[in-house]
């Protein structure tokens, strides 16, 4: 039923705990998993780095990308025992709208994702995107708190 | 990780693809899963027969609950062949409300409810159960569609 899972991932403990449903479904159900992380779009107020015209600097863009792409590595080793099937995918963008592009260009099975967390950045949060994924995703989501 | 499930079921379509979810995890984790009717509140609008202080005479009572039990009998006669350990609970009231004070009350480990289709009753809708379902429980929740 479930061959290819989705987990959306962030850094948060939820996160980690959806990482952890997803070990067992794969197990379970052998399917592959893919690690995702979205780096979410800097609003031009947070940093003032951010030029004029609102464009992250390449420095900084390419910086936030090299932190999650460490962050997906750490996720990928500490479940490098399981014997699952995995694969990483970042980007930077909207989480939510960046998750269902996902989904739907690559008919996944199940995302598995944390209920909170995704986004909550240093404190600006971009709404609940678990709540979003869930109402838009075009598969089963398996919300984990 | 996957011991007990809880499956609110409707008798639509989506609520029965999430019963077909519910029976794969249960097969796959040795789980038990409970299947949960809640027959939605009749609003005192909806019905001439409701009385002048809102309640429902004890006969429409008696048939509404005497229908949700004949259909949560169909849904475990048809997972019987499963080999699975099911109970069933029906009770009236708020649909969300009700399966997050099941799932509060009795340690579930999962929730599994379709994403849309419980409380569609004739036309009247009590909002999107699942989003609120998923939003407040106290265990993951797979949402089906």
């Amino acid at each position: 039923m479930y061959k290819k899972i989705l987990v959306p991932l962030d850094g948060s403990e939820r996160s980690t705990k959806a990482l952890f449903h997803s070990v067992s479904l794969a197990q379970k159900y052998t399917a592959k998993i893919t690690l995702m992380h979205v780096v979410p779009n800097l609003p031009p107020y947070v940093n003032t780095a951010v030029d004029r015209l609102g464009h992250i600097p390449q420095s900084i863009f390419d910086e936030l990308m090299r932190n999650g792409k460490d962050m997906l590595d750490q996720y990928v080793s500490s479940i490098s025992d399981k014997n699952i099937d995995t694969d990483k995918f970042i980007v930077m963008g909207q989480p939510a709208d960046e998750i269902l592009e996902k989904a739907n260009q690559e008919n996944y099975d199940l995302i598995v994702i944390g209920s909170r967390g995704l986004g909550e950045i240093k404190g600006y949060i971009m709404g609940s995107v678990s709540n979003r994924v869930s109402r838009h995703a075009p598969c089963p989501v398996l919300i984990v708190r």
